[in-house]
């Protein structure tokens, strides 16, 4: 696709994999709000480091069809799910207990190519960038083998794909990152898949109380499934939502997750969190503009981070995920509301943009 | 005094002391940087919440010299350190091991004024408001007995008034806010009483390296009597310091602390913290701005967060401080520049603005 227009669907050719690489073929391919923020928000500035022409796509499961020279953990046939968040398990990151993040292709990943600067697809004899080194609205990738986690033979890849990002993000954001503590009282907000997937992580910590907020009432039914107990509409309201969950809540919430990419939901965030203690996470993705605070939040006590694929390290958190789906312990198949072919993908961004879809997964091969 | 004036010299009266309330003759006080910025920084809105005219000083020690029904752990002469941070022992926040934050009073604290809402002090007929409910640029001061440490017999009251908010504030923000770990990397922008009480307690922590920075380098050779490591002045450098501290320290440091009150500075410490787990501590008070950052600085693993007073639980924690003084286990002499009689306060706040004093005390009685 270029910059701003709707996705193309372009014939492609996928090199073989070089050398500690792989290259898998996409069976399913969950799309996510970020596609949508890529395709749509990032300035010129942001696109020099997210070059254009780019096949988007991050959100995905299938199946190991080849390896490069040097590739010991995969072979083909099994079943994996490509990860824009690579583990290599030798860095100072991936070696620390207090992080996820893997220093190896930071720069790669963003500018969308393998290691080496190329990328591994092209159409019509031109190199395409392949988003955050994935790019997965295709039958076919190439990826680094740090950045692909092996499941197991029996998981359905068309609901296991959504572990790829948006389910491992949110459940993660509240599990990992603001570390939700039994009894506390919670607030998400924004109840795409992302914030869902929070809900059900804030109730699987053993949250009392899980305040689930959104300006698209129609989210609230669903946000009950995966465990939110109170529902706010803040159009409802004319005070700020943070005075309101104030009152709801003697003062604030323990936690605070924003699950939307706003800057000013993610100040609403932090001022929903109690003084003394609470803690807001940032899960959201956007670089479009900057969140504004008064600093004497923080004196009083507030905490503002962020989270990055929930905090999960990559390679060894998602087959345990994958493994939690299999024995009920988490839910996948109730975020799916939509599944369509590949050449659907423009009424998928449609479903998305309009509120009507929570994950859209795309088949992409019958 | 009045808002905006120099401060003026004048004979009150202090009450005596109510039901739980005590009244102590102060002995000294130090000039701290927030009674300036109260004096000068505060708008009309802000003076709505902290009323004038008032007494300043909220960093003293003295003798208890009478106290009011009810009150049962002081008696007449035992030495003291008034508290701006109440621990009554018995709300939601002093029960809890995650703040140092007390319910009580919290109101009457911003508004200078005792739990009744009316001060101790007047003048000429009028009520005078007392500071963060202290006031202590006053021979005397009338205070609620849950905002009183008492300290050991043989302490010499010139230097243990520190402890009642500037050492105590920055050497706690280091050990228990931030947590500063052994062998870990840290930043401390601005070396004021508070900026070198965080230098001594980032040493105290066990960091490896403990960069100081600060734009007047005659601070620096006193900040290598507290610990510091390294010295940047940011005036003799073209380029951000946060891209100044990531080359020093292959990326950032672990922990940075803003001991300034500026909110460029607070953005400059956030980024000068190393993506993955860089934690960032504001320590430093204004109410003049908002401090604005990109979310990705979050997304990416830093933490923002604050401290008052240290994050230590006031009552049980000055006296122990106290006793680490004593026992030389903690610097208070290396603070003080300057002694002063109280007729000469103003002339303190000017060795102060003008950066000549690390802390000036001032002896309240000969």
């Amino acid at each position: 696709m270029g910059a701003g227009e709707p996705l193309s669907i372009e014939e492609v050719e996928v090199a073989p994999p070089k050398a500690h690489e792989v290259r898998i073929k996409i069976v399913a391919t969950g799309v996510c709000h970020t596609d949508l923020t890529c395709m749509r928000e990032l300035n010129q500035s942001q696109r020099a480091v997210h070059p254009f022409p780019l096949v988007l796509g991050h959100e995905s499961a299938g199946v190991i069809e080849s390896v490069g020279p040097g590739v010991s953990k995969f072979s083909t046939g099994d079943k994996v799910i490509p990860l824009f968040l690579p583990q290599c398990g030798e860095c100072e990151c991936c070696l620390s207990p207090k992080t996820n993040l893997c220093n190896k292709n930071w720069e790669s990943n963003l500018q969308g190519v393998m290691h080496d600067g190329t990328s591994r697809v092209s159409c019509k004899g031109k190199q395409i960038h392949q988003f955050m080194s994935i790019g997965c609205f295709s039958e076919y990738v190439v990826v680094p083998d740090i950045s692909v986690a092996k499941i197991q033979e029996d998981a359905p890849l068309e609901r296991v794909c959504l572990l790829g990002c948006g389910v491992s993000t949110g459940y993660g954001a509240a599990l990992n990152s603001a570390k939700v503590q039994p009894g506390s009282t919670c607030a998400v907000f924004g109840l795409g898949a992302v914030g869902l997937a929070a809900v059900m992580g804030c109730k699987a910590a053993g949250a009392s109380r899980i305040i689930a907020v959104d300006i698209n009432k129609d989210k609230f039914e669903k946000a009950k499934v995966f465990g939110a107990t109170d529902f706010v509409n803040p159009k409802d309201h004319d005070k700020p939502i943070s005075k309101v969950l104030a009152e709801m809540t003697n003062g604030g919430v323990d936690f605070s997750l924003e699950c939307v990419g706003n800057v000013g939901v993610m100040r609403d965030a932090l001022e929903s969190c109690r003084i003394a203690w609470g803690t807001c996470v940032i899960v959201g993705y956007t670089e479009a503009h900057e969140v504004s605070v008064p600093p004497t939040h923080f004196l009083l006590g507030r905490t503002l981070k962020g989270s990055y694929f929930g905090g999960w390290k990559s390679v060894e958190s998602v087959p345990r995920l994958v493994s939690d789906y299999m024995n009920n312990k988490l839910m996948l198949d109730e975020f799916v509301t939509h599944t369509l072919p590949l050449e659907k993908i423009n009424e998928a961004f449609d479903l998305m943009t309009s509120g009507k879809s929570i994950r859209t997964v795309i088949k992409m091969t019958d």
